[in-house]
């Protein structure tokens, strides 16, 4: 009724506006005002229309999902709790000022709070600038801290496919990258904008990228094209000894410092064994503003396919740097406190591993209970949930099916779609004798233990203690 | 310098105000003025000045704190494994219009983003009204899952300190509730907004809420006392039977489902042999919209104190019920999916135990490093991060201090510090020998081990396999 009633008003001003010959803008007025009243009663039975959606650029995370998640979680805390770090929290959101500055180009893609009184609130973009306003608040100078949270960023991002081989990374220093900048007539002004555009490399081929330097930013052809030389170089221990040659570089102090702290790091790598995972890339540059030496990524490496084509670098999943400057940004007095970090991206390893997995085929476990609690006749639903009771008490892990009175069967079947190893089956004669029948359901076996007994044998056969 | 222009120029300011004799609203506007361009002018050294802080309501959670948190998370999180919940996480952010008309009138403290583009946004005020969502997107009809993370609501939280000693639930019904209200002659469109009242009865005494009830909310003085006898109810099994028995309620359809279901889930209860814990109490309402059956809250009790006296109830720190309706309101075609579910109030449950752990003067580790790689010597950098990198590479939790050449003492100091149990210690002699001097900290017992059994020997020593 109500849905009739709207559209005859529809009707209704739809003619009045014809006759009234109005304003093409107070007609789209009328028409947005239609459109939300028809939103608002539209529907079957008179339900409202929902967008069923979660916002763009976010998704949910289902059972399956989160178990390859925690997966990708738990190896990555395994290492940072065996170089052992700490762990903190922050709130997702800031003050807006907290971040107003800290990421030069990217700012524009914080997400704002609405102003409803009180203060001003941005949604945190990454982890760092939260970690050094923490640092500064608290005048500490000294953690090793890992932080697991999600930050938000108003971009589209593009979601990669394809199966990967390995990773490797790559490693720059902002100051060989000022120090390049500089002995190829880069003005100082430009520093941090045409950092920017070489950050661009990795997404388009460099004749794009001068382009933007030359016809966008306004730098000389020849510049960019001194850059265009330096950054298609990348190697290891050689191309730093050879750069501390360059006639041009090693006369530039920025440059120096930076190679000389490049070279101590390639030291250090081949005490760990890793040279071979590392290559020292000069097109290497980071997007936010606020590093100040060395820089790295970490580059998953495409599988090869049949071809035996060279493997292409697909995307970015770790990244980070040193940045010195950021904690001084908010003290008081501007001490600085000396940082360097890393930020893995979950969403994209775990965007891997969920591929993967869906093509093997592997069947994955949503719960880990050990045992489903089964009756095999009926009305004896309270005995079920006398069992589990003692179960739990125990600290089992076990589950029963709501239904009163459900098949045995349908018990099985459950615990096949599950993954639930055991099935503890009450019965009258099982009642009777003080014992339960336990079933493995990967091999159909079925035994009888004594009651007293049941935890102990569930704890044997599922080795969970 | 720029301080001083700052001020000759609130100065002048100030004095053509007076001399204007401007209103006060202006004098206001201009302070205000004043004060943010003090504030981006002030400092030291032409900094800017940053208000330090996490905005209003939240908190940062260091090492020490987060150790406590994850106690917390680890035995929930058991729990919730044990019945065999699985796991899923939603956005912290939802389309404005998948929150609106859904909590009643605790919409008001919902935080909106701000309006920069695409789509209109609020963050999540509860994990519920987005599970709901999640159900019906997916058309999921049978899912028992648990959901740790953050929700936002724009209040201003009161932090209650204490000490706690236990904690029981207590239960009601909406229906009874309803039911209550029809009885008790409350207009139908005055159901919601007197639950709404009624739920204010844990933080203000009766003759309050009373007045809310007749003079805010226009109730009969006649219906708010009739209100008043019912809501001072509460028991277990006899209750629900005098309940039963009450000739106004026992006629009204709505209560006596509410009671028929309320004498099923004692029964239950009994089963499990918690009744004790758990009180039936007509006072209990719950403050949002969308219950429709079972409501119940974990109410945690104050310490006795020494004149034995009777403890008191200190607050919430969970609460749920029962939910029918709210996946249908997402749903097209309003297709009904029963929930129920509850919500644990960890900052709560956190804060008492962080009291708790300060006034015990427990000693909380904040890593789990299980060795300390040490020299005795100066110039033994390379010779320690050779063996880091092989106890790392076996598994162990190691770590080494970042100095080149630090005091032993220094490091034993460390260790002491952060609760790490052993030292592996390389000297000249050591390394000639092939062994690496343990020692465990706490006896100050000193003894080589063969570099080729030494992750054993700490594997063995940390009981960490």
């Amino acid at each position: 009724m109500a849905d009739e009633a709207a559209v005859r008003q529809q009707a209704e001003v739809v003619r009045r506006l014809k006759q009234d010959k109005a304003e093409p803008d107070e007609i789209a007025k009328e028409v947005a005002k239609l459109l939300e009243m028809k939103a608002h009663l539209g529907g079957d039975e008179g339900k409202h229309k929902f967008v069923l959606k979660t916002p763009k650029g976010t998704r949910d995370y289902g059972p399956k999902q989160m178990a390859i998640r925690e997966r990708v979680f738990s190896a990555i805390i395994a290492c940072f709790k065996r170089h052992g770090a700490e762990v903190i929290d922050t709130p997702v959101f800031e003050l807006k000022e907290t971040l107003t500055g800290k990421y030069g180009e990217d700012s524009k893609l914080i997400y704002d709070l609405k102003d409803q009184g009180g203060e001003l609130l941005s949604l945190r973009y990454d982890l760092t600038v939260p970690f050094a306003r923490y640092l500064a608040m608290n005048k500490i100078t000294n953690i090793k801290r890992y932080h697991i949270a999600k930050v938000y960023r108003r971009d589209n991002p593009a979601m990669t496919r394809g199966r990967y081989r390995e990773f490797y990374q790559c490693v720059n220093d902002r100051r060989i990258l000022d120090g390049m900048f500089a002995v190829c007539g880069v003005p100082d002004s430009k520093f941090r904008t045409i950092c920017s555009s070489v950050d661009k490399l990795d997404k388009m081929p460099w004749e794009e990228v001068r382009n933007e330097m030359v016809g966008e930013k306004g730098l000389s052809p020849e510049a960019a094209d001194r850059i265009g030389e330096y950054v298609q170089l990348h190697g290891g221990m050689d191309l730093i000894e050879q750069l501390l040659q360059d006639p041009k570089l090693s006369q530039n102090k920025l440059a120096k410092e930076g190679l000389g702290d490049m070279k101590l790091l390639f030291e250090y790598l081949t005490l760990f064994g890793i040279t071979g995972k590392i290559s020292f890339d000069l097109s290497l540059a980071r997007g936010l503003d606020y590093y100040t030496g060395v820089i790295y990524e970490a580059v998953l490496l495409q599988q090869e396919n049949d071809h035996g084509e060279e493997s292409v670098s697909v995307g970015s999943v770790a990244g980070g740097g040193r940045y010195d400057g950021l904690v001084g940004m908010f003290d008081p007095k501007g001490r600085k406190v000396p940082c360097v970090g890393i930020s893995i991206g979950i969403e994209r390893i775990f965007s891997i591993l969920e591929q993967r997995v869906e093509a093997s085929e592997e069947k994955i476990r949503t719960t880990e209970t050990q045992v489903l609690v089964a009756s095999a006749q009926k009305k004896l639903l309270e005995e079920r949930l006398k069992l589990i009771s003692e179960l739990w008490d125990a600290g089992i892990k076990a589950e029963v099916l709501y239904k009163k009175n459900p098949k045995l069967l349908n018990q099985l079947q459950y615990c096949e779609d599950t993954g639930i190893p055991l099935v503890a089956i009450v019965g009258e004669q099982e009642l009777k004798d003080g014992v339960v029948k336990l079933r493995v359901v990967a091999t159909r076996e079925e035994v009888n233990i004594r009651r007293e007994s049941l935890v102990e044998e569930i704890r044997r056969r599922t080795n969970q203690l």
